[in-house]
C-alpha cells in the first residue's frame, strides 16, 4: 500500500524538472564557483541564473538575494545579524510574535547572552498579532521586529504591511519568514516594504540544501558564516550549485503554477474541512486569511500523536503539529499562544496539500480519519 | 575542445555511485526526518545510516558525528562555539596559525568584537607551525587553537599530535579543519585526541551540501545556529537528506579507495614536480609531509593568475592559490606566511590531482605549461 503524502508544509518531493536541471551539476565535472577557469565559471553564471529566477519569483533585485543552505540559517542570519546592526545604539528589545518557528524564536532569546531582550508579540484567538498590544510594546526602543507572513502550521497569514509600518515608524528593522508563503500566495519584498525576508527551496519542490535571505542593500548586515567572502561577503562557503540551481527552477515553477496550486488545495482544503465539521473537528484560525493548502485542526477527546500513529499505519501521512521540533511530544506553541487549552491542543492534526493530491484523496482520508476516530473512541471507552 | 580539471582541492565531480545513492531521494516524495510517518521515518534511517558510514570513515563515533551544510559552517561553529565554552573563564586567547582557510580564521576574528583576542601562530619556510613559539603563545591563557591538519594549497600536513598534546595541556580546547585530509592520508578522530574536526563531503567525490564537524561529546557546545533542535541540538535545520546519504556514501568509498588513491595520486604528483625541475619552478612545501595529489608551484618572473588563464584557454583548470577567497588577486596568505617573497607568491599555481587523472594529463599539461611559459616570456621580453 503506498501512502498518501498529506504533510507539504513539512517537506515536499523534488519536481522532476527541477531535477532535471540540477543533473548536469551532478553528471559531469562541476566547478567551484569562485574558480578562474571554465568550469568555475560556467558553475558561476549557473548560480547567477538562479539568482535572477529566485528575485522574479519575490519580488527583489537579484542584488538582494543571499543564498543560505536552508530557512532555520537564513532565519538565524537574519535575526542574529539585525540585532547587531543596532548594537551601537540603545535599541536592545527584539519582538518575535508568540507563533514564529524555533529557528526565529530561539535566535532571538540566544542573542540574550549578549545584552539583548527578546520579547514576545501577543496572538490572538485566530493567531493574528493583536496590533494594539503590539504597538504598545514599540514604545520601548526596539532593534528588530520579526514576524512571520503566514504560519506553517495554521496556515494563519498576518497583516504584515500594519505590522511592517509600525515597526519602521519606531525605528525597528522588520524581518519575516516567509518560507510557507512562497509559491502559495502573491510574495513581493518590494511591496512588503521589510527589510530582510527569507524563503526556502524544499517547501515548494525545490532541493533540500537551497534557501535565501533577502536582504535591502541599504543594510550593514554582517555575516553569519565568516570565511571566503561568498555571497558579497554575506554568505561565505562554497555554492551548493546544484540545489541553488534547483532553488531557482522551483521558483519559476511555483510562479507560474501559482494560481492552479491556489484553485486546486483551496478546493482540497474546502473539501476536507466540510468534512471535518461533520466530524465537530475544531479548525485552527479558520476565520483569519490563510495560505489555500493548509488545515490545522483537532478531534475532541483524540490525542494527536495517535491518530497520527493511526492514520499513518492506515497510509496517510499527516502531521501533529509542526516537523519544526525534533521530537517534541509538547503540545504546540502556536495553539497556546492563540488561546487554545493544553488537551485541546495535544489533538491537533495538520494536513498540508500540494498541485499533486486530489480529490479522491481527500475523500478516503475523511472516510479513514471517520474510521480511527470511532476506533479510537471505543478504545478508550473499553480503557474506561 | 574537453578542458582537464586538476583542480580537486577546490571541489571535485560527484562519484555516480555516489549520485546512485542520492537519486532516491530525490526521484519520490522524501520525507522530513523529524516527521514520524513512514516518508519521515525512512528519511531518519537514511540520515542515521549516512552517520556511520561518515563516523566510519574518520575513527569517530556515530554520536560524535554532527552534520553541517559546508565545510565553512563546520569551521565557523567550532571556532565560535569553543570559544564561548571559555567565556566564563579568563581564558581569552584564541590562536589560529597563520595559514589557516579563511572560514577558521576569520570567525576567530569575528569573537574579537566579544572580547576575545586571536593571536596566529607562525609558520616556517615549510609551512609548518613553528612549534617553540607556538609553545610560548599558550603562556597566555588560551581558549582554543585552531590547526589545519592538511594545508589546502600546500598540501602540507601539520604534526599535530604535538600541537594538540601542548594544547590541551594548557587548558586550551584543541580543533582541526580535516577538509583536505579527509580521503588523501589516514585519518582517525579517536588518534588525533583533538576536541573537534572538521570534514566536508565535495571534496571526496561527495555531493556540495553535506559537511561534518565531529565533536568530543564531553564538550559542552552550543549551537551556531539554533532552532527545531535537529543533531541533538547542535545543528538546528531540516536535514538535507539526499546531501548528507550522499556524503556517507562518499566516505565509504574515500576510505576503501585510499590506498590506490594515495599511490595513484603520488605518482602523478612525482612526475609533474620531476617535470617542474626541469622548468626551474619552486614547489612551496615539498620538504615537508604532504598530503599526496597536491603540488603549489610558481615559475620566476610569470605571473600565476596570467598563467591560470593562458592554461584554462588551451584546456587545463587549475588554480592560483585557493579558491576560498572569493574574487582575491592579493598573493596568497599561505606562502606570505611561509616567508615567500609577495612576488614570487604572485606567481603561485596549484595542481591537485584525484584518481581519475592520468599521467598523460599531466605529460601533456607539462608540455602546455612548458609552451605557455615561453610565450608569456616572449610577449614580457617584447613589452620590456
Amino acid at each position: 500500500m503506498a501512502s498518501i503524502y498529506l504533510d507539504h508544509n513539512a517537506t515536499t518531493a523534488l519536481d522532476n524538472s527541477v531535477l532535471e536541471s540540477m543533473l548536469p551539476w551532478m553528471t559531469s565535472q562541476a566547478g567551484n564557483p569562485t574558480s578562474r577557469h571554465i568550469f568555475g565559471r560556467a558553475a558561476r553564471d549557473a548560480v547567477e541564473h538562479a539568482r535572477a529566477q529566485v528575485a522574479e519569483a519575490c519580488g527583489a533585485y537579484t542584488s538582494q538575494v543571499v543564498f543560505t543552505s536552508c530557512g532555520t540559517e537564513a532565519n538565524n542570519f537574519a535575526v542574529k545579524g539585525m540585532t547587531e546592526i543596532k548594537s551601537a545604539t540603545t535599541a536592545r528589545q527584539i519582538l518575535t510574535s508568540a507563533i514564529e518557528h524555533p529557528c526565529v524564536s530561539r535566535p532571538a532569546i540566544a542573542m540574550q547572552r549578549y545584552g539583548y531582550v527578546n520579547q514576545r508579540i501577543v496572538v490572538d484567538a485566530d493567531g493574528k498579532v493583536d496590533l494594539e498590544k503590539f504597538k504598545l510594546q514599540l514604545n520601548a526602543p526596539t532593534g528588530l521586529v520579526s514576524v512571520m507572513l503566514a504560519n506553517n502550521e495554521t496556515g494563519v497569514i498576518q497583516e504584515l504591511d500594519i505590522i511592517t509600518e509600525a515597526a519602521r515608524s519606531a525605528g525597528a528593522f522588520m524581518h519575516t519568514d516567509a518560507v510557507q508563503a512562497l509559491g502559495k500566495i502573491n510574495l513581493n519584498f518590494a511591496d512588503l516594504n521589510v527589510n530582510a525576508m527569507t524563503i526556502s527551496s524544499h517547501k515548494i519542490h525545490g532541493p533540500q540544501g537551497a534557501a535565501a535571505l533577502i536582504v535591502d542593500k541599504k543594510l550593514d548586515l554582517p555575516p553569519l558564516l565568516h570565511g571566503g567572502g561568498q555571497e558579497r561577503g554575506l554568505r561565505s562557503g562554497t555554492e551548493n550549485v546544484a540545489a541553488i540551481v534547483g532553488f531557482g527552477a522551483a521558483c519559476e515553477l511555483a510562479i507560474s503554477n501559482l494560481a492552479n496550486f491556489s484553485a486546486h488545495t483551496t478546493a482540497l482544503r474546502n473539501q476536507l474541512e466540510q468534512g471535518l465539521q461533520a466530524l465537530a473537528a475544531n479548525i485552527f484560525g479558520k476565520h483569519a486569511a490563510r495560505i489555500p493548502n493548509t488545515s490545522f485542526f483537532s478531534i475532541d477527546s483524540i490525542e494527536g500523536e495517535t491518530l497520527v500513529m493511526a492514520l499513518d499505519r492506515k497510509g496517510y501521512a499527516v502531521a501533529s503539529g509542526s516537523a519544526c521540533s525534533s521530537d517534541s511530544t509538547e503540545p504546540s506553541h502556536v495553539l497556546l499562544a492563540m488561546g487554545v487549552p493544553a488537551d485541546v491542543a495535544r489533538g491537533a492534526i495538520r494536513v498540508s496539500f500540494s498541485a499533486s493530491n486530489t480529490s479522491a484523496q481527500v475523500a478516503s482520508f475523511l472516510a479513514t480519519l471517520n474510521n480511527e476516530i470511532l476506533r479510537l473512541r471505543q478504545l478508550t471507552a473499553i480503557a474506561a
